[in-house]
């Protein structure tokens, strides 16, 4: 018991301190700080001011609403004299994060189930009902074939399917796009984000933004980058490409929103960066299913019951609303993280000058002398020890 | 090679250990032996029983569904007495990680194709033709100008566009919301989660919830805290806003599952907690496009298929389901790291201690001494060493 | 200002290195040489090799677009002979990062707005009207009650209904699955991801995937592991489930997708990586709210003007397109992190030295002699000093 007392004093009143060799030399001295002042400003001036090593991230979480605005008008011999407004090219009604524009189509109006020849292909013209297989159905045929091969005009012959009658005949699409028009479409995107670890929101209609501000304003990198609300046609062609050709084909666009945060300054200072790119990479020489499409039907009902539908192969552009970003600020952690390998790295000033010292000097022994005491085990002899 | 060897055996059957001062001081002792603690209470009980700091952490990957319940009734002079299911006021049918519950609408019935005047307004009211530019189409209007000024009631005159005919009026929103009762429908959210690190999923309906419980339970932060059913009151009412205000211009709320896990206990202490939070702030004073609303259509044919529509300004409450967490599980390199860095931190408590003692104290001289031998540049004096 | 200056040189051109002890021993030299070598094996190893500790880590941000492929056709006494297309079951038409497929249905056709008898459950069934509540509308109701009992079928009572009428019946779900042949339908899944901090994006089809290739190619994890279409059928049986059981109540399946890339090698090396996991988690046992199902309606408008719908309680498979992963690419920061904390790391080799040979060996008196210099404070007497 006291014994243990006495190591535990020993200990408790013991304070060791590694013995220094202090050399005074002006050479080894100056390469000496000029190293560690190297390492001080990586610490500090990279990990620490550029970096922002001292504070802990959160990742946003974020909440988009976005609305599309604009009427047009076409006039063709199929549909004839026709408006389109915001419940005719928004398909569906209200998406999550993202938004489609019906750009063009495609439409097959009146179908109704019954059987018709397919559309001229590579596996769909026939000679015979031998070229026919009953009950096929490939992956990029519009129906089940019923066996028999009948006149799809004066001079070709099809396979019959059983589909939705008449089959959509997709082979050519409008050029120029059905509703260019819609290149002056608006987006007003509304964004609510959250950092969850420092419980701070914020939305991208800034404060300072006036009712009458956000009636007139469009986004513009220069003049207005913090108006919500975005002109189609400008979207593109910020992100170089050609709002005409897109809305041939569609495509799929990203207006990314970045939230950079550095939650130790004011909140006025998070402020949301946008930018555009197209997310569906299309290069011309390699030209694997191009675009942005798909199909959607409206429903009618005859008279007598019997259902009729018109089909629509929507070409357009999808618009992602992509929110990212990082928030920043101090917490105690991964301060200490850096300082402590900071430190780590200013050791790693004294060993590099230690093996510019000791190994590459003309006075290398004389510095080894000094820095090192040499004790041999004594087993193999007590009295060879050098020691100054 | 045989100086090799040597070389190589002297590197091998070589130790160095650092040559250390002992003081033996009860000031300095104390004062050091403190210090060792306060940095060793921060380094274990901070960072690593706290924060966890060996843990690997990881981010949760998630997938939702979500199930509205509830019908409700409404009896109006324009659409007379009407049952409103779930196939009425949800919409789209499905999406991913939300649903859109309608509360209220402005319904314009039976519009066709054709040519009418505009609803009143700032840009709209005209006195003469000139007053209307022919093909012109604003951001807000309805329809495409025809350039001609038409009346629009007895009194005013306004524009006449092309358009889906009549025009929607939507200066009136009904008040209160016309499916004020969707206060009572509920939600059952169906959340699986995945941390593709440690490769552990859950889900929020626990292994010990019965099918009977789930018939009946809502969720409530006290009562039932694991309940997955929801009613839409309580959650915006948790949130710290009124259902009937909400609903009147809809509004985004935030049904935020956290799944914080320490996947090093067992599996069934990682427990979903819901919060509930309105996403789209809305600040009275500061009333810049409040609410949450979109515009869809039903499409009707007639007996000689020419289209007719109603349109439906939907207002409603979008429940985003935000699925946030972080699971950690021991793993070798963060504890490593916290172990070098709290290592390189203890060595600052000798340098803390070094600049008391060395700088501070009146026997600082004393204790110089000890720690440092001086080595002066031979070139400059050889004999000029003090050693102890 | 002299003082300051000579200060000042005294600083600069000093330079202090600890002192060492430098122990001749082979057994203590090849065990500290041992300790070191784990530790700097483990570092270079474990750290900087195997788990990449010199680089710099980016979440993915990624765009997805599915397209399906297929046609079925179905024969029953109810809808007759009918062909199903995309545009009849994928709903809605499209979606962000998921694709719902409709595998099964409880058709209700020809509903209108009126009063019929409730389906017979366990609080529909009735004697008398007492048993009714009138303007009760439960969770689970199909419409809100008129407080009368009228005769559901020649044997039973049921409490009456405000209503679509006829009331949607699903208490039978047919068996098989009623687009049983869904199972070979396909996706073609477009997939662009973009790593922010890298300004690095690449999409899932590859820049040597032919047109041909892709016109005729399935994905096989085995032969085909880069092909972006996904056989229904195949996705299913790879998570392990059956497609036919799926098929009847619906379900979640995730297809994932993993991008884990190492950016300071070619881009070409960066591939996606498939899995495919059913999000539902189903046990037979505990078989609460299985599958998957909403409802949805087709709205027709009768000659006079009245509203009827067809109801649809759609099951079915939604595939969520799941996308994960992280880019690495060097970074001095993390690599000095690392450096730092490994550095002091090796200073353990040290440490646990110590504890040997100081505390175990039996020559531990003789090397404590070595290593430590005991100062006593000298209030408590100066004369103690023991120096080597």
């Amino acid at each position: 018991m006291t014994g243990c007392c006495t190591v535990l004093g020993a200990f408790l009143f013991e304070y060791d301190t590694p013995r220094i060799v202090l050399i005074r030399s002006r050479k080894v001295g100056l390469m000496n700080r000029t190293v560690q002042l190297l390492i001080l400003a990586y610490v500090i001036g990279w990990v620490f001011v550029w970096e922002k090593g001292y504070q802990e991230t959160d990742s946003v979480v974020s909440s988009v609403t976005v609305k599309a605005k604009g009427v047009t008008m076409t006039n063709t011999s199929k549909l004839g004299f026709r408006i389109w407004d915001v419940a005719d090219y928004v398909i569906p009604a209200q998406e999550e994060n993202s938004v489609f524009i019906m750009t063009n189509m495609v439409i097959t109006m009146n179908q109704t189930q019954g059987l018709c020849p397919e559309i001229p292909g590579k596996t769909t013209v026939c000679e015979t009902d031998a070229n026919c297989t009953a009950g096929s159905a490939g992956t990029h045929s519009s129906g089940v074939a019923t066996g028999r091969c009948v006149s799809f005009n004066g001079t070709l012959k099809t396979c019959e399917v059983a589909a939705w009658c008449p089959v959509e005949d997709d082979t050519e699409v409008p050029k120029p796009a059905f509703l260019k028009a819609a290149e002056n479409f608006t987006l007003l995107v509304k964004n609510n984000i959250w950092y969850p670890k420092f419980n701070f929101s914020k939305r991208n209609i800034l404060p300072n933004i006036t009712t009458a501000y956000l009636k007139t304003c469009i986004y513009d990198a220069k003049t207005d980058p913090f108006c919500p609300i975005f002109r189609l046609g400008k979207i593109v062609e910020s992100a170089g490409h050609s709002f005409q050709d897109i809305a041939i084909e569609g495509g799929i666009m990203g207006i990314q929103i970045k939230w950079n945060c550095n939650l130790d300054r004011a909140a006025s200072f998070c402020l949301p960066r946008y930018s555009f790119r197209r997310l569906d990479t299309r290069d011309l020489a390699h030209n694997v299913s191009p675009g942005y499409n798909f199909r959607f039907a409206k429903y009618y009902s005859d008279l007598n019951g019997a259902e009729h539908r018109t089909l629509i192969k929507a070409y357009g552009i999808r618009f992602d609303i992509i929110v990212f970003g990082k928030a920043g600020k101090f917490d105690i952690i991964p301060t200490m993280i850096n300082i402590g390998s900071g430190l780590a790295l200013l050791g790693v000033a004294t060993v590099l000058c230690d093996v510019i010292v000791l190994y590459c000097m003309k006075k290398r022994y004389y510095y080894r002398e000094k820095k090192y005491k040499y004790v041999e085990d004594y087993e193999q002899g007590l009295g060879n020890q050098m020691d100054q």
